[in-house]
């Protein structure tokens, strides 16, 4: 099959022997799989990360495909599989293997992901695409049940004034889900792209912020002081100054330097979700933290629930993240798509398809 | 009156003008006030502090008097007061002063604290102290409430197993809460100090570590895995290994290197209770935090109605935290106190007593 492979150098297209589904697991064909901002990261350090996991960069020698979130057909069953869809039936599928360990399709040599032609899939972890949707919008079911998973850390009401740092794929759709899902009227969106800011209004936030020109917090204490919502408990009560609704802020950004700002910056009682997967070191000073009783809440990954719930929202059309696909390519060109989101104002998602043009 | 009074080159007894209460304030004799970590690692860090903060150094010219752990007696009234005890009455009170920013004695030039004969306290934060305790038990008052805050942040249930890291007074008194409050059977407590460990079992630790010999996350494990309480849930649910109880961590070291020590050993989805304050900064690898989902709390402070019940709980004797005490010191002897707590094999808590022999 033909794939784009991570190794020592970097992506290569080459080809490699199909998979084989091993008892328990489908033969499928990608038809359709987005790059994550972890994979462009995942690139970027993957040397540090293998030197830190104390791993052997022989793994990138045998090659890790990328692409865990996919919309692929089933062509094939292994051994001890119920079957319980025919061949060709389009399915998404949680990217995550039975086992000891924490085995992920997309950044393992064992398990092949969507840059790839051919993938094997867990059949238990297999979700059937509903016929009413493209393949554009059931790649957004793994990216959406991220945001689903990581909304559920905290509590939001409609009338919370949320604040979400980061607008690549993961901050859009957690602002979708607050939006459409969880019908929060108050939504601060950060980025510094104006393609992503625009993004940001069309997924539901209600105030976008360039932080190279404003605060967020700023734009975020605004919101909360007109709707009357930053009131600290009364000094008899609380007199260290207990808010009597914390913020809550999301970290989409994944980039060095925002935790630390964020956590700099956080009112109060703030409760702040990590979502992005920052790869590098970050120097942070627990006294800011403490002295203002921040809470910090680290999301990654989903539950099966979560993931069959976030294909049905799209599928019901509660949330249509299609407006993020900023680009289409076919495997060939997916080194030049990793180089195009590794720039200053990038693309949001790129979608890699088997049918795409040249 | 008398002080030990911290200023740039350490701390220095001296003689400053008695403190005069303003509106809402009462003036009072320090009875008992014992030393707090974080008095020590404040004393340690004030330049850096003050630097990092934008403040100026010339409030060290002005002096600051520490101790927020104290009992003291009533002497007079300032103005506009409800004059509710008479004078002589024995009492506790937050250590926080009314105002639009957070005041506390003890940690500003204006309120001196405890380490001087006399204090002004906010009336509304005064708590008379009951005739059958001593002024011993009541200067635990402060950090009973500190540790009753701190174990809030976390639902603990009597089957939890439970790791408590750094036995100074803040741990231990975390222990006596999980221990004596919430009726928690397992909780392994780590500390270096072989003195602070006998400490942590007497306040109720079912087994302590220390960890230059061994890893806290080891013992925690074995009796978390004889309990049967490490399961994950089913893979099929939360292909992630989301386990079914969480593990509850409390740091109460407040020394550089343990938050990104624990950060790295922790099991999935633990949440971390952190409590000591330390003042250097700390480089964090958010990817260990994120890829395990962790969950960090940090607790400051209390509400009154936690500083309240801290001293019923005392007077009830349901927790008794006078084992503590391993040394007693009149002002005089304040700058010595404070390098013996220094020291590696230190003291837990000293107090300092208005009718200690010299």
């Amino acid at each position: 099959m033909k794939v784009a492979v991570m190794r020592r150098a970097g992506i290569a297209v080459e080809h490699m022997p199909d998979p084989v589904p091993s008892a328990g697991e489908i033969l499928v064909k990608t038809l359709a799989c987005g790059i994550c901002g972890t994979d462009v990261r995942t690139l970027h350090h993957a040397h540090a990360l293998i030197e830190e996991g104390g791993g052997d960069h022989a793994v990138l020698d045998r090659g890790i495909v990328m692409g865990h979130e996919f919309c692929a057909e089933i062509v094939d069953y292994g051994p001890d599989t119920q079957r319980q869809w025919p061949a060709e039936t389009r399915i998404c599928a949680l990217p995550v293997m039975p086992g000891p360990a924490l085995n992920l399709i997309g950044y393992s040599p064992e398990y092949p992901g969507g840059f790839g032609e051919l993938m094997r899939v867990s059949e238990s972890m297999t979700v059937p695409v509903p016929d009413v949707l493209s393949v554009e919008q059931a790649v957004f079911t793994e990216p959406l049940a991220v945001a689903v998973h990581a909304v559920s850390k905290v509590p939001v009401e409609p009338d919370s004034v949320v604040l979400v740092v980061g607008c690549g794929t993961v901050g859009l759709a957690v602002i979708a889900v607050l939006r459409r899902l969880k019908n929060v009227r108050s939504i601060v969106a950060a980025d510094p792209s104006p393609r992503r800011r625009a993004l940001a209004e069309v997924m539901g936030a209600s105030r976008v912020v360039d932080p190279a020109a404003g605060s967020p917090y700023q734009a975020w204490a605004e919101i909360a002081t007109a709707l009357g919502t930053l009131q600290r408990r009364p000094f008899i009560e609380a007199p260290f100054g207990e808010p009597v609704r914390p913020a809550t802020i999301f970290d989409c950004a994944g980039a060095p330097g925002v935790l630390p700002s964020l956590i700099h910056g956080a009112p109060k009682g703030g409760h702040l979700v990590v979502v992005g997967a920052c790869m590098q070191p970050q120097d942070i000073r627990p006294l800011w933290a403490l002295g203002r009783e921040l809470r910090l809440s680290f999301s990654c990954g989903y539950r099966r629930d979560e993931f069959v719930n976030a294909l049905t929202h799209i599928a019901n059309g509660e949330v249509d993240l299609t407006p993020l696909v900023t680009g289409t390519v076919n495997i060939d060109h997916v080194p030049e798509a990793f180089d195009l989101l590794s720039e200053t104002d990038p693309h949001v998602k790129i979608v890699v398809k088997s049918e795409a043009a040249p």
